[in-house]
């Protein structure tokens, strides 16, 4: 099997966050790939803790220059902050015509526009899906799979820290600063929140998200910019009495005579979709012409759901790389002679939680019968309700909501259950997955 | 500008859909792609039809292998439903190296396999993206966006006609027969809605799903399918009083010793986000091992969104043809060349609805003021109401939304209000979105 090696530049959150998914799921990268990406060398601030955290094979630099520019080195994944050090890092990277992979947002933001034209004159790759909305693959879905479309609006919620404050007034009636207290403890939020909690983080990717929807260059400056920090528990609360949360979203829309691109608190409709996007996590909604609308939904930051992105950047770099048909798109997604052969499970080995819903006869003791049954099958009951009888009925609705079973036991005691003189008609089953 | 000549087999419903969008989206789409995808050729049962739909430059012939040997017809899209014809339209072309599109998700489940297979052999491309989900990129987002991941559960709503007919039920405590006449009398329904509400349909898109998220054969026959017939609004109401919603889900899971394949109704958290997927729209949450959870939300069904997925295969598979690297993932989604400078547009230019609070002293007339002055702007009033003032307080809560009007009304109608002398402090001004 092939080999391709990884520059590390930098070994921090992320970068363990990648040297980590890329070992834990060796295999099933190995088996879409067809080669195995290997890190050979890394630079870190700290040459001692990266030394040992990345273990003897690889070779640490004190320069990340040195990294781009290691003979053995094929791909370059650029995981610090800042810009100064990181735009030279990716400028020596497009020199090198080596593919570059880049987490960092601010950086894209501000450079984004210089950097693309330099590849493009050396017909190299910068690759950036990690900058905007972490694990999420909006870059992919605006470039690729959307390219039918005319977008006409993008909404998102791309900022998870503002996200978690507002969803925490909204469920405990804490006020702002309350709340981003709660934040900071919990690690969602930074001791200075301004680049959060003011909208420019989110203005940053709504710009980057803004030039892929549209085909303009990036322009962070031109984006309207209204934080969270004066926002009441009061006006949370009002709004929902009209039906509406308040999400911060950074929303950039096509008009005749130009694209709007502003960031600020909005009433979203309750029953919207994105309404439910709630906690650190982040969504975007992108209107196209040909598809309507459709959203994308999953965790905005994190040190995983991060290097889930940049690893899917990566593989794609390779795919680019071996160049032929069926490693580019292979149809499974996965090398043919990978495929397992691993069995699909019956049935009756399932485990779920079930609603019963029984029709019993009004009459002392029912409860107790059932209740036996499904304590020989060991189905433990979380919840059970009896809905009135109609009215001059003798029959009334018994519904149990289960704990986590096997399906075969709720068969069993269903089976049991119906043999019963004081059930009518055959029991409801439906199955309950709390997702 | 290079030319891409498109093969059409099939002119109904989705090869409608197809032409109108790379018609209506001709200019986005070349601005994209650097070329021009033109269909050229096509097949259709009835051809005088066909021949008026698609215009004077499109040789319309009888047998679709024609269309496939057409020497001016680089890419085919087969558009036909069934299997039998379908089958031979895409081996026909995979014979001929070129690059086959289907939209056809009962042809991928039961023949999937010996397709990819054969156009493995033969080096050459069959793109099936809008065979599951249909405008929703999902076979994208588990083949390229989430390599890096270990999947380890998808869980979709697959189906529209099901999800409709579920909305329906709940929203309007309808039985299950009413509700699938309306959804036949509004064309989400077939007049034979059997593969649709017997779960068939989404056991079909979950066995592509399985394959692509675990690397394993297509399997539609190992699905385990229970349908929505049987369901009653009791049921419906009942999970809602337990705080659960129900929806037909298509699960896969991995476990220790194999795959779950399982189609049923499924009750749902009523406060995930895939409770809030109504009428005929779908949803795939797809669980990875680095990222969490994420999810894909769209319409799954209909001419252009169909005709949304067949084109971004399409537009992937020019840009393979093409090759370059440049051509193959522009940085920008679109040609460098035709980036557009349009301008962003000043704030005070946005339209929006808004939401006001303004603190009022309890007074007669107050009201009165603040409306002739929103009056005077044009500015409408949609909803308004004062809330319970503090024991105490001669302040109370105004709060007023707005329909839609120009940022610079209500910022002007705000400067004016706030010289009130019965208003305190200064006003809050949040943007309403109706997404």
């Amino acid at each position: 099997m092939n080999r391709v090696n990884l520059g590390l530049v930098g070994v921090g959150t992320v970068g363990r966050g990648v040297v980590s998914v890329l070992k834990r799921n060796a295999d099933e990268i190995a088996r879409r790939l067809g080669s195995q990406p290997t890190v050979v060398a890394a630079s870190a601030r700290d040459l001692n803790k990266a030394k040992t955290f990345l273990g003897p094979d690889v070779v640490v630099h004190a320069d990340p220059i040195d990294v781009v520019n290691d003979a053995n080195v094929d791909v370059v994944l650029e995981l610090i902050g800042g810009t100064t050090d990181a735009k030279a890092i990716i400028e020596a990277a497009i020199q090198a015509k080596k593919p570059v992979i880049t987490a960092n947002k601010a950086l894209i933001a501000e450079f984004g526009n210089d950097l693309f034209t330099l590849a493009q004159e050396k017909k190299s790759i910068v690759a950036f899906e990690a900058a905007v909305a972490g694990g999420i693959p909006i870059i992919k879905a605006l470039r690729e799979g959307l390219t039918a479309n005319r977008i006409e609006m993008v909404a998102g919620i791309v900022n998870g820290t503002t996200n978690f404050i507002l969803s925490q007034m909204r469920d405990k009636g804490t006020s702002f600063d309350e709340s981003l207290k709660e934040a900071q403890s919990l690690g969602y939020a930074e001791a200075d929140p301004t680049f959060d909690v003011e909208g420019i983080d989110a203005g940053q990717k709504l710009a980057i998200i803004a030039s892929l929807a549209f085909g303009i260059k990036i322009q962070p400056k031109k984006v309207f910019c209204e934080g969270i920090t004066r926002l009441t528990d009061v006006d949370i609360e009002a709004a929902e009495e009209f039906g509406y949360r308040v999400k911060l979203l950074a929303i950039t829309r096509r008009r005749e005579d130009g694209f709007e691109l502003r960031v600020h608190p909005t009433l979203v409709p309750e029953d919207s979709v994105i309404a439910s996007v709630n906690g650190a996590m982040n969504a975007v909604l992108v209107h196209g012409n040909a598809v309507g609308p459709t959203l994308y939904y999953g965790a905005g930051a994190g040190a995983e759901p991060t290097a889930s992105a940049v690893i899917a950047d990566l593989i794609d770099v390779i795919r680019d790389i071996q160049g032929n048909t069926e490693c580019e798109r292979p149809h499974y997604g996965f090398q043919v002679s990978e495929l397992s052969d691993f069995p699909v499970l019956p049935m009756g080995s399932v485990r779920s939680s079930y609603y019963l819903r029984l029709n019993v006869s009004d009459t002392p003791g029912v409860l107790a019968q059932i209740a036996t049954i499904l304590a020989e099958y060991d189905i433990s009951v979380e919840a059970m309700r009896q809905r009135e009888p109609d009215v001059g009925s003798n029959a009334v609705d018994i519904i149990i909501l289960t704990h986590e079973c096997d399906e075969q036991a709720i068969d069993l005691s269903l089976g049991k259950i119906a043999e019963l003189e004081t059930i009518f008609g055959s029991p409801t089953r439906l199955r309950v997955e709390n997702i």
